[in-house]
């Protein structure tokens, strides 16, 4: 398997992204369309935010047939807490997109991403989405990353090439959003297209499982947003045969990497972050004890303030995962930063703190809590806590 | 009953707080006693973490009993994560503070707060006891509520009096940090002390329903300590008779009453706080599911960024509420800041959006979430997330 960061041409599939004056900014890129040549298999997963965005409500009934033709994205507003005006312009968008478009609206999914509670100006989205099916591209994959971001500073692509008997086969994907960190935004937003012949039942069970390692184990502030949706089409333009179980499995692996690529790149641009931190827990006596006390340390504010600071905080990191449920017996827990042993036989190795200080000054370093109550691990990546994401979401005012 | 915030004298009990050079700071005080006349009866509740510090684990074991006489308190070292050492220290620490006040080892509790990890010097806190049990006063209150301290900047104390079948009695406490927030440090601390004679049952009783309302609601960074302790002592000296049903609850709300004022007080001297918010969730199922989403809306770092930045930011409000599990349908949830109805009927309400933010200016306001699912609520005092709490939390390094 071939993986990088960046655009990718994938057949079957053409992209664009244009400026419809839906965000503030004069000129900044708000409306987004990737287009298949012919309906494609289709998958999704969605917030389980208890308050879903009218777009995610929409996007979830028209995912049930498992083929989807195009997705129209726009920045700006996150249509959400809008009530039956917000459905009727989600619906509204789709139908101008799918004329646009040359296809049924049921074959449209809608995704917004942006201020909560407003709605976006529907002749401007009609103008806009007019002017994006005119623009698609099949080298247009970057436009449509840039078209999709609110506060984020650069946009996010990965792509990964792969042989299934025989035939060469590419994923391709673009995403948005660390987590729900946005100044009144929201969303994390991913998008994956493959020209692998799959059908739908298995699209979905890999894009379940890639989700659940990347999009669902990162964590900027543990914030939930209204309309994070991860959706995948494959065009089957690649031509494989049916796949084996073994390319069933590489077709998996390589999505869960391409997820897996943008989910670090996510959190690399989260707001004011300024390390990439991978949080291990190992030795749990369950899955479900490993990601709590994952959890908790890549949450703590107390914790991600010792990150910002270059602080090896034993107290802070043993103490979060105390607070965390996991069952575990301090005597038998051994704590690495940076690869360098802090925590051990129920005391800490303070001789060893200096050089794990210097070890947290690289952009990106290991946290790693070994339980020793069990065989279970989980891993997280998280980002610091900083100055500027304070700066970020509070400064700002409605 | 009055109550008000500020050092008592309570009959029974002497306090006092000293400087033994435990603190790096030259003459920061750093013990502090607490003695009562005779063996007074006592309850207490401590962390849920499960690393407790080794002075934990020693007054849990000695409040068994239901009888204390005296409870030293260092700061400058939490004596956690220390193993058997540690244990020993508090061993020997508790039999020096014992030898010094005249009473059996088993009648001390002892207390911790600071550094997570190390052990503090016993030839320090032995000379320290001894200046301690020295300069005991029945108002020494004030004394003692300094030498607890580790970044809180000012001592915190409330004191409540209510007659109890004819007899005046007094209810007075002292407390240290809010959640755990100090930078490598932790820990809650509470120590209350009336002259009513009440059995050990009924103090344990009436402790646990006021730490659930006081300090187990109210949340600065989410983060719990591994040497939060509550405890509580009555001498009995107010000679009042056996208590009635009655004077059972005025007692219990009296205490309760105590905590409270205290509990806000820590609040306010939150790290870096500079808003005291006080999150109010009504109409949901169960209390389960209204302290879920109270505690989910409190330590969101959006929200609480948006405090600081007095955005009335009903999306990231919502967003946190959603993300809860707490069940509700969107339609029926009504949001007031400030007093001020910020969304209804799936709505948000613009207009009223300049008023709330200029409500949010105060030093403490509300945030008032009406579900719509039932009967059930739960409030939760909590504090913004500013540039001084990232500050303060990062710049020292280990």
């Amino acid at each position: 398997m071939k993986l990088r960061e960046g655009p990718a041409l994938v057949r079957g599939f053409r992209f664009s992204g244009v400026s419809a004056g839906l965000k503030t900014a004069v000129g900044a890129k708000d409306l987004g369309l990737i287009v298949a040549e012919r309906p494609a298999a289709a998958a999704a997963v969605f917030t389980s935010n208890r308050i879903k965005a009218a777009p995610v409500l929409i996007a979830r009934e028209r995912i049930g047939s498992g083929r989807l033709q195009a997705v129209a994205v726009n920045s700006g507003s996150a249509n959400c807490f809008t009530g039956k005006a917000g459905l009727r312009l989600a619906q509204r968008s789709c139908a101008a997109a799918a004329g646009e478009v040359g296809c049924r609206p049921e074959l449209v999914a809608p995704c917004s991403t942006g201020v909560i509670g407003h709605l976006y100006d529907l002749a401007k989205y009609r103008a806009g989405v007019r002017a994006a099916a005119r623009s698609l591209a099949a080298d247009g994959l970057e436009e449509f990353a840039r078209a999709i971001l609110t506060t984020d500073t650069r946009p996010k692509m990965a792509a990964a090439e792969i042989a299934l008997s025989g035939a060469r086969v590419t994923i391709a994907g673009a995403a948005k959003g660390a987590g729900m960190v946005a100044p009144r935004m929201a969303t994390l937003l991913g998008f994956l297209v493959t020209d692998a012949a799959v059908a739908a039942p298995l699209l979905n069970s890999a894009l379940r499982r890639a989700v659940s390692k990347s999009f669902n184990a990162i964590t900027v502030d543990g914030d939930m947003s209204t309309n994070d949706t991860a959706l995948a089409m494959a065009s089957g333009a690649a031509d494989n045969p049916p796949l084996s179980p073994r390319d069933r499995e590489a077709f998996a692996e390589a999505l869960a990497a391409v997820t897996g690529s943008l989910a670090r790149q996510l959190v690399y641009d989260g707001e004011g972050a300024s390390k990439l931190v991978t949080v291990e827990v190992r030795g749990a006596r369950g899955t479900a004890d490993a990601e709590r006390a994952a959890r908790q340390i890549a949450n703590s504010p107390l914790v991600k303030t010792a990150f910002f600071g270059c602080d090896p905080n034993v107290g802070r990191i043993l103490a979060a995962a105390g607070a965390s449920g996991a069952a575990f017996d301090p005597e038998r827990i051994v704590l690495k930063v940076g690869g360098v042993t802090l925590a051990a036989r129920g005391k800490l190795l303070t001789g060893a703190l200096d050089e794990a200080a210097r070890r947290m000054r690289e952009r990106a370093f290991k946290v790693e809590l070994g339980l020793g109550a069990g065989q279970a691990e989980f891993t997280i990546l998280t980002a610091d806590l900083s100055f500027d994401y304070v700066r970020i979401n509070a400064q700002y005012t409605t």
